[in-house]
Protein backbone atom coordinates (compact mmCIF):
# COMPACT_ATOMS: atom_id res chain seq x y z
CA UNK A 1 0.00 0.00 0.00
CA UNK A 2 1.22 3.52 -0.63
CA UNK A 3 2.30 5.40 2.30
CA UNK A 4 2.01 9.11 3.14
CA UNK A 5 4.04 10.11 6.78
CA UNK A 6 2.93 13.64 7.87
CA UNK A 7 5.39 14.75 9.89
CA UNK A 8 6.19 17.51 12.62
CA UNK A 9 10.11 17.61 13.37
CA UNK A 10 9.56 19.90 16.56
CA UNK A 11 10.68 23.71 16.55
CA UNK A 12 14.14 23.57 14.87
CA UNK A 13 16.98 21.86 16.91
CA UNK A 14 18.11 18.76 15.50
CA UNK A 15 17.61 17.05 19.37
CA UNK A 16 14.45 17.61 19.23
CA UNK A 17 12.94 15.55 16.40
CA UNK A 18 11.43 12.15 17.50
CA UNK A 19 12.95 8.86 16.52
CA UNK A 20 9.72 8.34 14.93
CA UNK A 21 9.99 11.54 12.83
CA UNK A 22 13.65 10.37 11.34
CA UNK A 23 12.81 7.10 10.69
CA UNK A 24 9.44 7.85 8.58
CA UNK A 25 11.75 10.74 6.61
CA UNK A 26 14.46 7.59 6.32
CA UNK A 27 11.92 5.70 4.90
CA UNK A 28 11.07 7.56 2.62
CA UNK A 29 12.02 8.59 -0.94
CA UNK A 30 10.03 11.75 -1.56
CA UNK A 31 10.14 14.73 1.02
CA UNK A 32 7.55 17.84 0.62
CA UNK A 33 8.74 20.53 2.70
CA UNK A 34 10.00 24.33 2.72
CA UNK A 35 13.46 24.12 2.10
CA UNK A 36 14.39 25.79 5.31
CA UNK A 37 13.29 22.48 6.91
CA UNK A 38 15.30 20.22 5.70
CA UNK A 39 17.99 22.45 6.13
CA UNK A 40 17.81 22.14 9.82
CA UNK A 41 16.93 18.21 9.48
CA UNK A 42 20.45 17.87 7.81
CA UNK A 43 21.73 14.49 6.98
CA UNK A 44 18.55 12.29 7.11
CA UNK A 45 17.61 14.12 4.00
CA UNK A 46 20.11 13.28 1.78
CA UNK A 47 19.55 11.38 -1.09
CA UNK A 48 15.82 11.91 -1.26
CA UNK A 49 13.93 14.05 -3.68
CA UNK A 50 12.67 17.32 -2.01
CA UNK A 51 9.58 19.22 -3.28
CA UNK A 52 9.46 22.41 -2.71
CA UNK A 53 6.70 25.18 -3.50
CA UNK A 54 6.52 28.57 -2.25
CA UNK A 55 5.25 29.97 0.41
CA UNK A 56 1.85 30.62 0.68
CA UNK A 57 1.35 27.36 -1.67
CA UNK A 58 0.00 24.70 1.75
CA UNK A 59 -2.90 23.07 -0.68
CA UNK A 60 -0.85 22.77 -3.76
CA UNK A 61 1.80 20.85 -0.99
CA UNK A 62 -0.97 18.58 0.64
CA UNK A 63 -2.26 17.90 -2.87
CA UNK A 64 1.56 17.00 -4.21
CA UNK A 65 2.29 14.77 -1.05
CA UNK A 66 -1.36 12.94 -1.67
CA UNK A 67 -0.30 12.79 -5.34
CA UNK A 68 3.20 11.39 -4.69
CA UNK A 69 2.08 8.99 -2.44
CA UNK A 70 -0.83 7.33 -4.62
CA UNK A 71 1.89 7.09 -7.25
CA UNK A 72 3.64 4.73 -5.11
CA UNK A 73 6.06 6.46 -3.74
CA UNK A 74 6.61 6.47 0.26
CA UNK A 75 6.39 10.27 1.14
CA UNK A 76 6.66 12.30 4.09
CA UNK A 77 5.32 15.69 3.78
CA UNK A 78 7.12 17.82 6.49
CA UNK A 79 6.48 20.58 8.59
CA UNK A 80 7.98 22.52 11.56
CA UNK A 81 6.53 22.09 15.18
CA UNK A 82 3.53 19.88 15.38
CA UNK A 83 1.94 19.59 11.65
CA UNK A 84 -1.12 19.00 13.56
CA UNK A 85 -0.74 22.07 15.12
CA UNK A 86 -1.76 24.96 12.46
CA UNK A 87 -0.09 23.43 10.20
CA UNK A 88 -0.23 21.44 6.93
CA UNK A 89 -2.25 17.70 8.96
CA UNK A 90 -5.72 18.97 8.36
CA UNK A 91 -4.88 20.20 4.90
CA UNK A 92 -4.23 16.47 3.87
CA UNK A 93 -7.62 15.27 5.70
CA UNK A 94 -9.97 18.38 4.36
CA UNK A 95 -8.23 17.17 0.64
CA UNK A 96 -9.53 13.21 1.22
CA UNK A 97 -13.03 14.74 2.98
CA UNK A 98 -13.17 16.54 -0.41
CA UNK A 99 -11.83 13.24 -2.38
CA UNK A 100 -15.17 11.28 -0.26
CA UNK A 101 -17.84 13.87 -0.98
CA UNK A 102 -17.50 13.74 -4.82
CA UNK A 103 -15.96 17.17 -4.88
CA UNK A 104 -12.97 16.09 -6.29
CA UNK A 105 -11.22 13.47 -8.37
CA UNK A 106 -8.30 11.91 -6.78
CA UNK A 107 -9.78 8.26 -5.80
CA UNK A 108 -6.39 6.64 -5.75
CA UNK A 109 -5.82 9.70 -2.88
CA UNK A 110 -8.29 7.03 -0.55
CA UNK A 111 -5.66 3.97 -1.00
CA UNK A 112 -2.83 5.69 0.92
CA UNK A 113 -1.86 4.72 4.29
CA UNK A 114 -1.81 8.11 6.37
CA UNK A 115 0.06 8.36 9.42
CA UNK A 116 0.33 11.23 11.59
CA UNK A 117 3.41 11.86 13.71
CA UNK A 118 3.39 14.74 16.28
CA UNK A 119 6.16 17.09 17.33
CA UNK A 120 6.72 19.75 19.53
CA UNK A 121 5.11 22.72 18.86
CA UNK A 122 6.41 26.50 19.36
CA UNK A 123 4.73 27.08 22.48
CA UNK A 124 6.52 23.93 24.43
CA UNK A 125 9.85 25.19 23.34
CA UNK A 126 9.02 28.41 24.11
CA UNK A 127 7.49 27.86 27.82
CA UNK A 128 10.32 25.14 28.98
CA UNK A 129 12.65 27.73 27.43
CA UNK A 130 11.63 30.19 30.21
CA UNK A 131 10.35 27.37 32.81
CA UNK A 132 7.03 26.37 33.20
CA UNK A 133 4.71 29.01 31.08
CA UNK A 134 2.24 25.96 30.19
CA UNK A 135 2.17 24.44 33.82
CA UNK A 136 -1.96 25.22 34.29
CA UNK A 137 -4.71 25.42 31.50
CA UNK A 138 -3.63 27.41 28.27
CA UNK A 139 -4.69 28.12 25.00
CA UNK A 140 -3.49 28.44 21.49
CA UNK A 141 -4.81 31.13 18.86
CA UNK A 142 -3.95 32.08 15.66
CA UNK A 143 -3.99 35.84 14.67
CA UNK A 144 -3.95 35.04 11.05
CA UNK A 145 -7.28 36.30 9.27
CA UNK A 146 -6.41 34.42 6.01
CA UNK A 147 -9.04 32.02 6.75
CA UNK A 148 -10.46 32.53 9.93
CA UNK A 149 -13.04 35.58 10.04
CA UNK A 150 -11.25 38.35 12.39
CA UNK A 151 -14.64 38.12 14.59
CA UNK A 152 -14.35 34.54 15.42
CA UNK A 153 -10.83 35.12 16.32
CA UNK A 154 -11.65 38.44 18.45
CA UNK A 155 -14.04 36.18 20.19
CA UNK A 156 -11.53 33.91 21.03
CA UNK A 157 -9.38 36.17 22.62
CA UNK A 158 -12.13 37.56 24.68
CA UNK A 159 -13.12 34.06 25.89
CA UNK A 160 -9.35 33.15 26.68
CA UNK A 161 -9.30 36.51 28.86
CA UNK A 162 -12.71 35.11 30.75
CA UNK A 163 -11.76 31.75 30.97
CA UNK A 164 -7.68 33.04 31.95
CA UNK A 165 -6.36 30.71 30.21
CA UNK A 166 -2.47 30.82 29.15
CA UNK A 167 -2.48 32.38 25.59
CA UNK A 168 0.04 31.32 23.15
CA UNK A 169 -0.70 33.41 19.87
CA UNK A 170 0.66 31.84 16.59
CA UNK A 171 1.21 33.42 13.48
CA UNK A 172 1.07 36.56 15.49
CA UNK A 173 1.98 39.02 13.28
CA UNK A 174 2.69 39.18 9.43
CA UNK A 175 4.38 41.87 6.89
CA UNK A 176 0.69 42.32 5.79
CA UNK A 177 -0.83 42.39 9.14
CA UNK A 178 0.37 44.54 12.14
CA UNK A 179 -2.74 45.21 14.73
CA UNK A 180 -3.95 41.69 15.88
CA UNK A 181 -1.57 41.55 17.91
CA UNK A 182 -1.40 44.63 20.01
CA UNK A 183 -5.60 44.64 19.78
CA UNK A 184 -5.51 41.03 21.22
CA UNK A 185 -3.58 42.51 24.21
CA UNK A 186 -5.94 45.51 24.74
CA UNK A 187 -8.49 42.74 25.33
CA UNK A 188 -6.57 40.48 27.47
CA UNK A 189 -5.55 43.87 29.69
CA UNK A 190 -9.28 44.07 30.67
CA UNK A 191 -9.02 40.51 31.73
CA UNK A 192 -5.65 40.09 33.32
CA UNK A 193 -2.80 42.54 35.18
CA UNK A 194 -0.43 44.73 33.41
CA UNK A 195 2.72 43.30 34.86
CA UNK A 196 1.70 39.73 33.51
CA UNK A 197 5.10 38.08 32.10
CA UNK A 198 5.15 37.78 28.52
CA UNK A 199 6.96 35.72 26.44
CA UNK A 200 8.49 36.64 22.92
CA UNK A 201 10.44 33.35 22.17
CA UNK A 202 11.75 34.08 18.03
CA UNK A 203 13.21 31.26 15.98
CA UNK A 204 13.51 28.76 19.11
CA UNK A 205 16.09 26.89 19.82
CA UNK A 206 17.39 27.15 16.42
CA UNK A 207 20.91 28.80 16.52
CA UNK A 208 19.74 33.06 16.46
CA UNK A 209 17.26 31.74 19.16
CA UNK A 210 15.84 35.07 20.76
CA UNK A 211 14.31 34.87 24.48
CA UNK A 212 12.47 38.09 25.85
CA UNK A 213 10.87 38.41 28.49
CA UNK A 214 8.46 41.28 29.16
CA UNK A 215 4.89 42.07 30.45
CA UNK A 216 1.32 42.34 28.96
CA UNK A 217 1.21 46.22 29.24
CA UNK A 218 4.77 46.32 27.45
CA UNK A 219 3.81 43.91 24.68
CA UNK A 220 3.98 45.66 21.36
CA UNK A 221 3.03 44.35 17.78
CA UNK A 222 6.46 46.24 16.37
CA UNK A 223 8.80 43.82 18.55
CA UNK A 224 7.61 40.50 16.72
CA UNK A 225 7.81 39.37 13.62
CA UNK A 226 6.82 36.12 11.99
CA UNK A 227 9.37 33.89 13.53
CA UNK A 228 8.02 34.69 16.93
CA UNK A 229 5.85 32.71 19.51
CA UNK A 230 3.51 34.79 21.84
CA UNK A 231 2.95 33.76 25.31
CA UNK A 232 0.84 35.53 28.11
CA UNK A 233 0.76 34.32 31.62
CA UNK A 234 -2.68 33.78 33.35
CA UNK A 235 -2.91 36.02 36.15
CA UNK A 236 -1.28 34.04 38.33
CA UNK A 237 1.85 33.46 36.45
CA UNK A 238 4.45 34.40 38.19
CA UNK A 239 8.00 35.94 37.02
CA UNK A 240 11.16 34.82 38.83
CA UNK A 241 15.11 36.61 38.68
CA UNK A 242 17.26 33.74 40.69
CA UNK A 243 20.68 35.78 40.08
CA UNK A 244 21.22 36.14 35.58
CA UNK A 245 18.95 33.75 35.13
CA UNK A 246 14.88 34.36 34.63
CA UNK A 247 12.28 31.92 34.87
CA UNK A 248 8.04 32.23 34.02
CA UNK A 249 5.95 29.61 35.76
CA UNK A 250 2.15 29.07 35.76
CA UNK A 251 1.21 27.40 39.43
CA UNK A 252 -0.64 24.45 39.84
CA UNK A 253 -1.76 25.74 43.83
CA UNK A 254 0.71 23.70 45.67
CA UNK A 255 2.24 26.43 47.02
CA UNK A 256 -1.00 26.58 49.25
CA UNK A 257 0.33 23.11 50.35
CA UNK A 258 3.74 23.81 50.95
CA UNK B 1 27.23 23.90 38.93
CA UNK B 2 24.82 21.18 40.05
CA UNK B 3 22.52 20.20 37.11
CA UNK B 4 18.83 19.15 37.36
CA UNK B 5 17.34 18.15 33.66
CA UNK B 6 13.77 18.60 33.90
CA UNK B 7 12.16 15.64 31.48
CA UNK B 8 9.37 14.86 29.39
CA UNK B 9 9.54 11.93 27.55
CA UNK B 10 6.70 12.09 25.26
CA UNK B 11 3.43 9.55 25.87
CA UNK B 12 4.96 6.39 26.40
CA UNK B 13 6.54 5.12 23.04
CA UNK B 14 10.23 4.84 22.80
CA UNK B 15 10.10 6.25 19.19
CA UNK B 16 8.60 9.58 20.66
CA UNK B 17 11.10 10.08 23.68
CA UNK B 18 13.44 13.04 21.62
CA UNK B 19 17.56 12.71 21.58
CA UNK B 20 17.19 15.72 23.88
CA UNK B 21 15.44 13.91 26.51
CA UNK B 22 17.32 10.69 25.78
CA UNK B 23 20.85 12.22 26.24
CA UNK B 24 19.68 13.84 29.75
CA UNK B 25 18.64 10.73 31.53
CA UNK B 26 21.92 9.76 29.41
CA UNK B 27 23.86 12.42 31.59
CA UNK B 28 22.46 11.80 35.20
CA UNK B 29 23.41 9.23 37.73
CA UNK B 30 20.09 9.64 39.49
CA UNK B 31 16.79 10.00 38.39
CA UNK B 32 13.02 10.71 39.67
CA UNK B 33 10.47 9.54 38.60
CA UNK B 34 7.40 7.01 38.79
CA UNK B 35 8.96 3.14 38.22
CA UNK B 36 6.18 2.87 35.48
CA UNK B 37 7.78 6.05 33.20
CA UNK B 38 11.13 4.44 33.59
CA UNK B 39 9.86 0.89 32.48
CA UNK B 40 8.80 2.48 29.48
CA UNK B 41 12.00 4.33 28.73
CA UNK B 42 13.73 0.70 28.76
CA UNK B 43 17.94 0.93 28.58
CA UNK B 44 18.60 4.15 28.63
CA UNK B 45 17.86 4.31 32.42
CA UNK B 46 20.13 1.28 33.05
CA UNK B 47 22.83 1.67 35.72
CA UNK B 48 21.25 4.90 37.20
CA UNK B 49 19.86 5.21 40.81
CA UNK B 50 16.23 5.10 40.79
CA UNK B 51 14.06 7.34 43.06
CA UNK B 52 10.57 6.54 43.50
CA UNK B 53 7.98 7.88 45.81
CA UNK B 54 4.43 7.25 46.54
CA UNK B 55 1.75 8.64 43.64
CA UNK B 56 0.28 12.22 45.14
CA UNK B 57 3.86 13.02 46.54
CA UNK B 58 4.80 15.30 43.96
CA UNK B 59 6.05 17.89 46.43
CA UNK B 60 8.23 15.33 47.63
CA UNK B 61 9.72 14.33 44.38
CA UNK B 62 10.28 18.06 42.88
CA UNK B 63 12.08 18.48 46.60
CA UNK B 64 14.30 15.34 46.32
CA UNK B 65 15.16 16.15 42.74
CA UNK B 66 16.07 19.57 44.08
CA UNK B 67 18.15 18.18 46.72
CA UNK B 68 19.84 15.24 44.88
CA UNK B 69 20.94 18.16 42.14
CA UNK B 70 22.37 20.53 44.75
CA UNK B 71 24.36 17.74 46.46
CA UNK B 72 26.21 17.48 43.43
CA UNK B 73 24.35 14.59 41.58
CA UNK B 74 23.07 15.26 37.93
CA UNK B 75 19.69 14.69 38.58
CA UNK B 76 16.77 13.72 36.12
CA UNK B 77 13.40 14.47 36.84
CA UNK B 78 11.00 12.82 34.75
CA UNK B 79 7.73 12.21 33.66
CA UNK B 80 5.54 11.08 30.35
CA UNK B 81 3.95 13.38 28.33
CA UNK B 82 4.97 17.56 27.78
CA UNK B 83 6.45 17.85 32.04
CA UNK B 84 5.90 21.47 31.33
CA UNK B 85 2.37 20.99 31.16
CA UNK B 86 -0.27 19.63 34.60
CA UNK B 87 3.65 18.01 35.47
CA UNK B 88 6.38 18.62 37.60
CA UNK B 89 8.06 21.45 35.74
CA UNK B 90 6.21 24.00 37.84
CA UNK B 91 6.65 22.25 41.12
CA UNK B 92 10.51 22.75 40.74
CA UNK B 93 9.80 26.48 40.16
CA UNK B 94 6.84 27.02 42.63
CA UNK B 95 9.74 25.54 45.34
CA UNK B 96 12.55 28.06 44.02
CA UNK B 97 9.93 30.99 44.14
CA UNK B 98 9.35 29.80 47.49
CA UNK B 99 13.13 29.96 48.13
CA UNK B 100 13.58 33.16 46.58
CA UNK B 101 10.86 34.67 48.72
CA UNK B 102 12.74 32.87 51.94
CA UNK B 103 9.85 30.79 52.44
CA UNK B 104 12.21 27.67 52.46
CA UNK B 105 15.82 26.73 53.77
CA UNK B 106 17.59 25.45 51.17
CA UNK B 107 19.58 28.29 49.65
CA UNK B 108 21.84 25.19 47.77
CA UNK B 109 18.73 24.87 45.23
CA UNK B 110 19.36 28.77 43.85
CA UNK B 111 22.85 27.43 42.67
CA UNK B 112 21.28 24.12 40.16
CA UNK B 113 21.46 24.77 36.96
CA UNK B 114 17.74 23.81 35.84
CA UNK B 115 16.98 22.94 32.46
CA UNK B 116 13.23 22.01 31.41
CA UNK B 117 13.30 19.75 27.93
CA UNK B 118 9.75 19.59 26.42
CA UNK B 119 7.73 16.41 24.71
CA UNK B 120 4.91 15.49 23.28
CA UNK B 121 1.96 15.82 24.82
CA UNK B 122 -0.85 13.50 25.68
CA UNK B 123 -3.15 15.64 23.04
CA UNK B 124 -0.93 15.80 20.69
CA UNK B 125 -0.40 11.85 20.42
CA UNK B 126 -3.87 11.63 20.72
CA UNK B 127 -4.90 14.40 17.98
CA UNK B 128 -2.46 12.47 15.43
CA UNK B 129 -3.34 9.05 15.99
CA UNK B 130 -7.30 10.37 14.80
CA UNK B 131 -5.71 12.96 11.57
CA UNK B 132 -5.93 16.53 12.71
CA UNK B 133 -7.75 17.40 15.59
CA UNK B 134 -5.71 20.25 16.80
CA UNK B 135 -5.92 21.68 13.48
CA UNK B 136 -7.08 24.97 14.79
CA UNK B 137 -7.51 26.77 18.12
CA UNK B 138 -7.85 24.41 21.32
CA UNK B 139 -7.54 24.75 24.80
CA UNK B 140 -6.75 22.18 28.08
CA UNK B 141 -8.72 22.07 30.64
CA UNK B 142 -7.82 19.62 33.81
CA UNK B 143 -10.81 18.51 35.90
CA UNK B 144 -8.93 17.51 39.07
CA UNK B 145 -10.13 19.97 41.54
CA UNK B 146 -7.52 19.51 44.40
CA UNK B 147 -5.66 22.36 43.71
CA UNK B 148 -7.91 24.75 41.17
CA UNK B 149 -11.42 25.85 42.78
CA UNK B 150 -14.23 24.03 41.13
CA UNK B 151 -15.50 27.34 40.04
CA UNK B 152 -12.36 28.45 37.91
CA UNK B 153 -13.03 24.86 36.47
CA UNK B 154 -16.11 25.54 35.37
CA UNK B 155 -16.19 29.56 34.27
CA UNK B 156 -12.96 27.82 31.98
CA UNK B 157 -15.20 24.96 30.21
CA UNK B 158 -17.63 27.74 29.38
CA UNK B 159 -15.28 29.91 28.29
CA UNK B 160 -13.91 27.34 26.05
CA UNK B 161 -17.36 26.74 24.65
CA UNK B 162 -18.35 30.28 24.33
CA UNK B 163 -14.75 30.61 22.16
CA UNK B 164 -15.44 27.51 20.13
CA UNK B 165 -12.17 25.74 20.73
CA UNK B 166 -11.14 22.58 20.43
CA UNK B 167 -10.94 21.41 23.86
CA UNK B 168 -8.51 18.48 25.41
CA UNK B 169 -9.40 17.46 28.95
CA UNK B 170 -6.64 16.37 31.29
CA UNK B 171 -6.84 14.45 34.71
CA UNK B 172 -11.08 14.37 33.28
CA UNK B 173 -11.87 11.53 36.03
CA UNK B 174 -10.34 9.90 39.05
CA UNK B 175 -11.18 7.04 41.78
CA UNK B 176 -13.12 9.42 43.77
CA UNK B 177 -13.93 11.77 40.64
CA UNK B 178 -16.71 11.15 38.69
CA UNK B 179 -19.36 13.48 37.83
CA UNK B 180 -17.15 16.32 36.61
CA UNK B 181 -16.46 15.23 32.59
CA UNK B 182 -20.86 14.79 32.81
CA UNK B 183 -20.30 18.38 34.12
CA UNK B 184 -18.28 19.56 31.47
CA UNK B 185 -20.09 17.71 28.19
CA UNK B 186 -23.56 19.26 29.11
CA UNK B 187 -21.84 23.24 29.11
CA UNK B 188 -20.15 21.98 25.68
CA UNK B 189 -23.20 21.06 24.56
CA UNK B 190 -24.69 24.63 25.03
CA UNK B 191 -22.47 25.79 22.13
CA UNK B 192 -21.92 23.22 20.14
CA UNK B 193 -23.77 20.50 18.15
CA UNK B 194 -24.64 16.84 19.60
CA UNK B 195 -22.77 15.53 17.16
CA UNK B 196 -19.58 17.04 17.56
CA UNK B 197 -16.64 14.34 17.32
CA UNK B 198 -15.14 13.34 20.63
CA UNK B 199 -11.30 11.51 20.82
CA UNK B 200 -11.28 8.97 23.85
CA UNK B 201 -7.39 8.12 23.58
CA UNK B 202 -6.51 5.72 26.43
CA UNK B 203 -3.11 4.64 27.30
CA UNK B 204 -1.82 6.32 23.98
CA UNK B 205 0.90 5.19 21.86
CA UNK B 206 1.35 2.10 24.86
CA UNK B 207 1.23 -1.29 24.14
CA UNK B 208 -2.61 -1.62 25.34
CA UNK B 209 -3.36 2.20 23.48
CA UNK B 210 -6.97 2.17 22.58
CA UNK B 211 -8.60 4.67 20.60
CA UNK B 212 -12.87 5.21 20.50
CA UNK B 213 -14.11 8.10 18.35
CA UNK B 214 -17.64 8.89 19.66
CA UNK B 215 -19.70 12.41 20.02
CA UNK B 216 -20.38 14.86 22.79
CA UNK B 217 -24.13 13.69 23.48
CA UNK B 218 -22.66 10.27 24.26
CA UNK B 219 -19.46 11.20 25.91
CA UNK B 220 -19.95 9.26 29.86
CA UNK B 221 -17.05 9.52 32.46
CA UNK B 222 -18.22 5.94 32.87
CA UNK B 223 -16.26 4.75 29.93
CA UNK B 224 -13.16 7.29 31.15
CA UNK B 225 -10.36 6.66 33.16
CA UNK B 226 -7.03 8.10 34.57
CA UNK B 227 -5.69 6.96 31.85
CA UNK B 228 -7.86 8.12 28.76
CA UNK B 229 -7.11 11.59 26.93
CA UNK B 230 -11.00 13.26 26.47
CA UNK B 231 -10.76 15.49 23.56
CA UNK B 232 -13.97 17.40 22.18
CA UNK B 233 -13.53 18.87 18.39
CA UNK B 234 -14.60 22.65 17.80
CA UNK B 235 -18.14 23.04 16.14
CA UNK B 236 -16.52 22.40 12.68
CA UNK B 237 -14.70 19.28 13.61
CA UNK B 238 -15.37 16.72 11.45
CA UNK B 239 -15.31 12.77 11.77
CA UNK B 240 -14.78 11.37 8.33
CA UNK B 241 -14.87 7.72 7.41
CA UNK B 242 -12.93 5.92 5.00
CA UNK B 243 -13.48 1.99 4.33
CA UNK B 244 -11.98 0.65 7.34
CA UNK B 245 -10.22 4.06 8.82
CA UNK B 246 -11.63 6.77 10.70
CA UNK B 247 -10.07 10.21 11.20
CA UNK B 248 -11.20 13.40 12.91
CA UNK B 249 -10.13 16.83 11.74
CA UNK B 250 -10.78 20.46 12.57
CA UNK B 251 -10.12 22.49 9.22
CA UNK B 252 -8.48 25.73 9.06
CA UNK B 253 -11.10 26.77 6.48
CA UNK B 254 -9.03 25.61 3.22
CA UNK B 255 -11.98 24.33 1.77
CA UNK B 256 -13.10 27.31 0.80
CA UNK B 257 -10.61 28.04 -1.11
CA UNK B 258 -10.33 24.53 -2.74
Amino acid sequence: MSKLFVVGTGPGAAALVTPRASSAISASSDLVAYGLYLDLLGAVCDGKTHHDLPLGEEIGRARLALDLAASGKTTALISSGDIGIYAMATLVFELLDQQLQGKETHPEWLDVDIEVIPGVSAMQAGASCVGAMLGHDFCTISLSDLLTPWETIDKRIHSAGEGDFVVSFYNPVSRKRDWQLNHARDVLLKYRPANTPVLLGRQLTREDEAITITTLDKLDAKDVDMFTLVSVGNSESKHIVNGSKEWIYTPRGYSKKL
